[in-house]
């Protein structure tokens, strides 16, 4: 089949074998997103040899157990983590945290960045018709901006600030306004300032005039992708408030941990979350993604593919 | 009265004005303790100027309201933290994280290294016979160990370790035994790993071997008092853990804040902490402190005072 392998920091495509684990089923991919994971992963974030991709939409061609033949022919979304199904963690139903976890597309599991991929069958999602394949593929990543809501109280009274203007900036914005909590995004370019606008969002430009207003928010959820994130978000955060962290970002950065202290501030990392309310939320058109899909890509085109998806919004692969 | 007074990142001892705060009593100090922010003051954090000290013993000399008369006579130790009675911090009965406090010795308000001080009568809380002065100087700090049971759940199959051998770590490591959490002191000297041993508690040497063995904490609680200590606990937390922090360190330290994300962690700032739990355990002597003093000074003896506060444990100022 054709793929992207990843080695040494570079991507080619190249001819790969069809994957082929035990026990999972083989899905054709039909459209694939970069996500900026994958881009830290080029860098040498994880260490990852092999074939980058974890968001995508794709079919059932083969059955991986023998209860598993109803998907076939089923258009789905998957969960990217497999955990090791024998440790604490994984008896905890946390195979996400799960130490011996294979990962699609970022640790020892190929990913979708490729006309086929493997992945159990408890991993996958039907996606709803209402759902095209362009939007499917930002499933993924709208289960983790749903993450912030099983992590941070959120009620009617509290207020919420979402740091970045980018891919998961936007969607956790609209994620937070969809379920109901006052939402400030601050943008910190223009072009994104309108496109959020348009989203029906309440955006700013960047933070430097609330700041000098005085106005603190209850949660902060920072996703601008940068180094000193965290220090940036704890400006904005009231005492006893909330920052959560969505970058991964490989490179450390200068960071003062008394704020934390003094301001009694709850820091909480968010990775993956929950694929159900997001499939809801696009299938309801409470996230809109449509004009978050700036370039559209096969898999051949990748070089402007990931330039895209390093400068604009959403880069997705047409595969099948 | 004599009274230390910090200016300009200098201590002097001088004769200072009797304080004398309407509506607030004034307390003749008995005894008083250096505290690590008493150390980060005089480097210049909080851009204090004025009389430091916020852990003390006293006598209640003058009430400050018509009610407090039955306060005078009384031994007493108080919250540091005097809110502005009108915000809505102060109305949520958070007064720690008024944005207008004054904080005894450390903004704002003078401080406990003074033959006297001023705290409103619902500051104090009257000492048990049972503590004695060089006892009753440490309430304030281990009523902030007692901080961290109020944020970190701690049931009894939860695993916790305290990193520093420090005043701090020491009280955290006996205030957690006390709750009933396993838990595991991280010392880096000898000498301090001798002394945790002889308090009962369960003490290490620094985490390598921990590290090395794959030992990772439900909880880890970060006293240090190093700019790095965040990064060094979050190599010991496991993932979706917590990390509490209770040091104030003014400079800031190069961390990657990746392994939050990525093991969804949850870092905590701990300041300030419920004062009669404090008293009750030392009353009960379920917290030990009398190996941690190991300086006692007049107020004309602070050089050497707040040299041992920087290398070796507990400086008390014996005041009257």
């Amino acid at each position: 089949m054709r793929a992207l392998i990843l080695e040494g920091g570079r991507i080619r495509l190249a001819d790969a074998p069809t994957p082929d684990r035990p026990g999972e089923c083989l899905i054709r991919v039909k459209a694939a997103g970069i996500c900026g994971t994958d881009l830290e992963l080029v860098k040498g974030y994880a260490d990852f040899s092999g074939i980058p991709g974890h968001e995508f939409v794709g079919v059932v061609e083969r059955a991986g157990q023998p209860g598993d033949s109803h998907w076939i022919g089923r258009r789905v979304v998957g969960d990217i983590n497999i955990g090791c199904g024998a440790c604490l963690q994984c008896h905890a139903g946390v195979k996400e945290h799960c130490e011996d976890r294979r990962v699609l597309g970022i640790r020892k599991h190929h990913g979708a960045f490729a006309e086929y991929l493997t992945l159990p069958s408890c991993n996958l999602h039907r996606v709803p018709d209402a759902v095209d394949d362009h939007a499917a593929v930002f499933v993924e990543p709208i289960a983790a901006a749903c993450r912030v809501l099983e992590q941070a109280s959120l009620g009617p009274g509290t207020s919420a600030a979402v740091m970045g203007d980018g891919r998961m900036g936007l969607l956790v914005a609209q994620v937070l306004a969809a379920a109901g909590a006052p939402v400030v995004l601050f943008a910190k370019h223009d072009q994104r300032l309108a496109l959020a606008r348009a989203m029906g969002l309440q955006a700013r430009r960047s933070p430097d005039a609330a700041l000098a207003a005085g106005d603190r928010f209850d949660v902060v959820v920072e996703a601008t992708g940068a180094a000193d994130g965290l220090a940036r978000a704890l400006a904005l955060v009231r005492p006893r408030g909330t920052v959560v962290l969505k970058s991964t970002v490989h490179d450390p950065a200068a960071i003062a941990t008394w704020p934390i202290v003094v301001d009694e501030i709850t820091v909480i990392g968010s990775r993956c979350g929950p694929f159900e309310p997001a499939l809801d939320l696009l299938a309801r058109g409470a996230v809109k993604v449509d004009s978050l899909v700036t370039c559209v890509a096969g898999l051949e085109d990748f070089e402007r593919a990931f330039r895209e998806a390093a400068t604009g919004l959403k880069a997705v692969f047409a595969v099948s």
